[in-house]
C-alpha cells in the first residue's frame, strides 16, 4: 500500500486535495512543500500532495522549483479545488467576539477587505498556515496555551476537522478563484493515456538571444500541441536565467508529443520530463490542427516505404 | 518635489532600494506592495518602491498584478540588490543566547538551513515582515513589550536602522541572490533613453490555441529584440487563462520596440505598456540581429521613396 | 501620349494582352522580351507588355529577370488571357491539305497530341513565335516567298490580324490554360490602390541558411499577408544562388505592406520593389487574420500616445 | 545492363552529361525531355538523363513538372556541366564563310551578343536543338540536303561527335554558367547515402493562406536543414495553384531528414518524394544548427527511456 504526505499541517487544503483521491489512507502531514517533496524523494512516502498553482497567486514556486531540481519527480495526478476561506472559531464564540484573527499572510491576502468590512477593526495575527490557526483554537480547547486570538481563517475542511464552528462561509473577496495541486511519485510508470491528458516539462534553454524560447515553443506549435501554462522561473543564482515549466496538452504515449519532447531535447540544453496524468482542471485538451497518432503512423508507414524503396 | 513611499516597514529592503535612488527624500514606509502602489495609484505618493523579482523566489505576484491590472502605472527605474541577510540582536546579546528568530517566512526559507546549523535547536517565531522582527527588538530596548525572541533575521540596512548589533553576517543558505526593486510611478514623461535600457509589458492573448503564444512573441523575434523575463501570471479567476508579463531589451523611443509594441498592438487582445527606464541588472542589451534606428531610419526613407514613386 | 511597345510580332498573344488595355493606339512590335524591356528602359517606350507566367509552362524567365536586374522597371498593370491556339490556313485551305505545320515550340509543346491525333503524319516546322507563322502564310499570299508549310498554330488574335482562315479551333490539348501578361513602366507614380491590389517583389536574401527564407517569408506572416507567387530564379551565374519573385497581396500604400516592406529591407541583403497594381487574374485578396489599415492606424496612434507619455 | 536514354538528339549538352557517368554504355536519344521521362516511365530504358536546372534561364519546366505529376521516377544521380558553346562548321569552312547560324533558341539567347560582334550581318535558323544543328552540318557533308546555314551552334561535345571543325569557342555571352541535369528512375533501391547528399521532393500545399507555405518550410528550419533550392511551379490548369519543387541537404536515411518528411507529409495535402543522391554541384551541405543522427539517436533513446518509466 503506498504511503502518502502532505503539505501540512492536518486541515490544509492540501491535505483536502489529497483526500478526493484516497479519502481514507493514512497520510503523514508534512511541514512544508520541500519537506513533502523531500519526503517523496528519499523513499519516506511514495506519494506527496502539494499545491503548484493558484489562479489568483499564481505558480506556487517551492513547488516549481522541486519539479525543476534536484532528483527528478513526476506529477501522477492533478487535483483542481476551488479555493474557499471560512471564520472558524471555538465553538460558542460569535462574530461580535471576534477581534483578532489568524491565518496564513497568503489566505489572509485573499479576505482582508471582506473581514474588515465585517469586523470593523479586527487585528491579524500572523501564522505559518491556515491549518495552524484552525489548530491552535483546538489546542486551546483541548487544554492547551491561549490561541492569542479568537478568530482562524481556514479551509471549511479544517474547520471540519478540527470541531470548530463557522462563523462565516466563503468570505473570500474575490469568488471563484481555484488551487491546483498535484500528487509527485518517483518515477515509475507513467499514468495510462486517458486521450484527455497533460504533459508537464522543464525547459532549460541552451543560450540567451532573441528566439531561443520562440524556437522552443515551435516545437509544440509545428507539432499542433497546445500549451496550458508556461512559468518562467529562476535558474541559478543571478538574475536574468530562466527555466520554464511548461504544460501542454497530450500524453507521453501520444505520438505527437513524443516527437515534441525529441524535438525539445534536440534544441534544449535540458529538458526535465515531470509526468503525463489525466487532466483535471475541467478543460478539454485543444487540439488545433494537431496531428493525430493515426496521422503520425501514416506518415511513418510512408516514410519505411520510401526507405524500402517504395514511391 | 516628488513624494516617496515604500514597501515597509521602515528598515525593509524595498527601503534600502529607494535609498539608493533618493539618500535622503522623505519617504512614507507602506504596510504592504498593494498599499504602496494603491499609494501611487491614488496620487497620495508620486514614488513607490516595490520587490519585483528575486533571483531564488521568482516573481512577486503582487507587484505584477499591481502593473497588470487596474489604473495603469510604470516602471521608472530599477534597482537590483544583493539578498543578503544577518541575524541581529539587542546589544548585549551573545550568539548563544538567540533561542528564539523571527523573520518573514520568505527569509526565513533563505537562511533555515544556515541557521539551524549554528543554533541547533533555534525556533522560529513568524512576521510580518524582515524589518518588523527588527523593530520588535528596537521597541522592547525602548520600553516596549518583550519582543517574544532575541534573534532578528534582517537587511543589513535594517540592523543599521535600528541600532542593533549584528552577531553574523551574510547567513542565507545560497549565496548570490538578487531582488529587483521597481519604482513605480503614474503614466508621464517616459525616462530618457540611454542606450541600455529595458521595456516592460503585459500582454493578454487573445485567444487560447497552439501558436498564439508564439505569434506574439514573433513580433519581438522578427525584430531582432531579446526578451529577458516572460512570466505567465493568472488573468481572471479561473486557471487556465494567462497574461504574460514581459521585460525586453530597449526602449519605447526605439524604432524596433515601437514596432514591436504596434504589431502586439494587432495581434494581442491587450497590450499594457509598463515602462521603459535605463537597466540597472548588470546586464547589456543582447542585440542579436535586431535593426538599429538608422537600419529602421533607412527602410523607413525607402519606403517614402517608393512611395513617392522612386525604385 | 504613351508609346507602347509589346513581345511581338504583331498578333501575338502579347499583342492581344496590351490592346485588352489600349485598344487602338500605336504600338511597336519588339522581337523578344528581352527587346521589349529595354525599349522601356531607354525610353524608347513608355510601356511594354510581355508575358509573365503561365498556367502550364510556369514563369518566363527573361522577363522574370528583366525585372529583376539592371534598371528598376515596375508593373502598372496585370492582364490575364486565356490561352487558346486556332489553326489558321491561307483561304481555300482543306484541313486535309495541311500537311506540315509551324508554330513556335513552346505553342507545339501545348498542342502535339491533339494536332497528331486529328492529322496524322503532320510534320512540324519551329518558328520564332506563334505570329511568325502566321504572318509567313499571309507573306506567301501576298506574293512572298513560300512559307513551307501549309498550316499556322497561333491565337485567334493573329488569324484575324492576318486574315487568315481558321481550320480549327480551341486545339490545345489542354484546356482551360492561362497567361498572365504585365505592362512594364518605368518607375513614377505608382497605380491608385483598388482595394483588390497585387504587389510585386524580388528579394536577395542575405546569407544561405537553413531558415533564411523563412525569416523573409516570416515578415509576410507577421502581418497576415498572403503571398499568391513564389518563385525562384538564378541569382548570378552559378547554380544555388536565387532569387525570388514575389506576388502578394496588397498595394505600396497599404499600411501593412509598407511595414512588410520596411521588414524585408531591413533582413534581406536588397529588396526591389516591381510594382503595385490591380489584381486582374480573377482572384480576390485572401486577407488571413491580417490587420486592416485602420488596425495599423489604432497601433500607431496607441505607440504615439505612449511616446507621449499616456498609458 | 541497364538501358539508357537521354534528351537527344546525340550530341546534346544531355547526353554529355549522361556520358560522365556511363562512357560507353548503349544509350538512346530521345526527341524531348517529356519522351525521355516517359521512356522511364514505361520501362523502355532503367535511366533517363534530362536537365532540370540552368545557371541563368532557370528551372526546365518540362523536367520539373515530369517529376511532379504522373507515376513517380526518381532522381538517382546528378550532373553539373559548365555551359560553354562552340561555333562548328563543316572542315573548310571559314569564319568569314558563315553567314547563317543555326541552334536552338535556348542558346541562341546566350551567344547573340558575341555572335553579331564576331560574325556583322549574321542570320539565325532556328533548330530544334543544338546539337540537331550540328547534324544537319554533318548530314549535309555525308550525302543528305543542303543544311541551309554554315554555322552551327552547339556543345564542344556535339561538334566532336559530328566530326565538324570548331571555328571559335567559349562563344557564350555570359562565362560560368552551368546546367544540373539528373538521371531519373522508376523508384526502387534509393543510391546510398554519402554524408554529402541531396534530397529532392514536390509539395502540394493544403490551401492558401497566409503562412501554408512557411509552415511547410518550417519542417525544414525547426530540424536544421538547409534548402538549396526552391521553385514554384503551376499546379493545376488556372495560375494561382502551385507546388513547390525543392531540393534540400541530406539524405531520406538521416534522421533529420526523415523527420522532416513525415513533418511535411502531416501537414502538406501531398508530398512526393523525388530521390535522394549524392550532391554534385561541386557544394557542401550546409548544417546550420540541424541535429545529427546521433542527436536524433540520444533524443529518441530518452524518449523511450521516459516511456519505460525512467526520468
Amino acid at each position: 500500500m503506498p504511503r502518502y504526505a502532505f503539505f501540512g499541517p492536518v486541515g490544509t487544503f492540501s491535505e483536502a486535495a489529497l483526500r478526493t483521491v484516497v479519502p481514507d489512507a493514512p497520510a503523514e502531514a508534512m511541514p512544508s512543500v520541500d519537506a513533502t517533496i523531500e519526503a517523496v524523494r528519499t523513499g519516506a512516502v511514495d506519494v506527496g500532495c502539494v499545491p503548484i498553482e493558484n489562479s489568483v497567486e499564481g505558480g506556487v514556486p517551492a513547488t516549481l522549483d522541486g519539479l525543476a531540481v534536484g532528483e527528478p519527480l513526476v506529477v501522477v495526478a492533478e487535483v483542481v479545488l476551488p479555493v474557499s476561506f471560512v471564520l472558524a472559531a471555538l465553538p460558542g464564540t460569535a462574530l461580535a467576539d471576534v477581534r483578532r484573527v489568524s491565518t496564513h499572510s497568503h489566505a489572509y491576502a485573499q479576505v482582508r477587505h471582506r473581514l474588515h468590512r465585517e469586523l470593523p477593526g479586527v487585528s491579524y495575527v500572523p501564522a505559518t498556515s491556515t491549518a495552524a490557526s484552525a489548530a491552535a483554537l483546538a489546542a486551546e480547547r483541548d487544554g492547551g496555551p491561549a490561541a492569542g486570538f479568537e478568530g482562524a481563517v481556514c479551509a471549511p475542511f479544517a474547520a471540519r476537522r478540527f470541531g470548530l464552528d463557522v462563523l462565516a462561509e466563503r468570505i473570500e473577496d474575490r469568488a471563484g478563484a481555484q488551487t491546483r495541486f498535484v500528487l509527485l511519485s518517483r518515477p515509475g510508470a507513467v499514468p495510462e493515456r486517458t486521450g484527455d491528458d497533460k504533459t508537464s516539462l522543464v525547459l532549460f534553454l541552451r543560450e540567451e538571444r532573441p528566439g531561443a524560447l520562440v524556437e522552443a515553443l515551435e516545437q509544440f506549435v509545428t507539432r499542433g500541441i497546445n500549451l496550458t501554462r508556461i512559468e518562467s522561473r529562476p535558474a541559478g543564482d543571478a538574475l536574468g536565467r530562466y527555466c520554464f515549466s511548461i504544460d501542454c496538452d497530450g500524453h507521453l504515449q501520444d505520438a505527437r508529443v513524443g516527437e515534441a519532447l525529441m524535438g525539445l531535447h534536440r534544441v534544449c540544453e535540458r529538458v526535465r520530463f515531470v509526468g503525463s496524468y489525466p487532466r483535471a482542471d475541467g478543460g478539454h485538451a485543444v487540439l488545433g490542427s494537431g496531428p493525430t497518432d493515426a496521422a503520425f503512423a501514416r506518415a511513418q508507414d510512408w516514410l519505411e516505404h520510401l526507405r524500402a524503396g517504395g514511391a
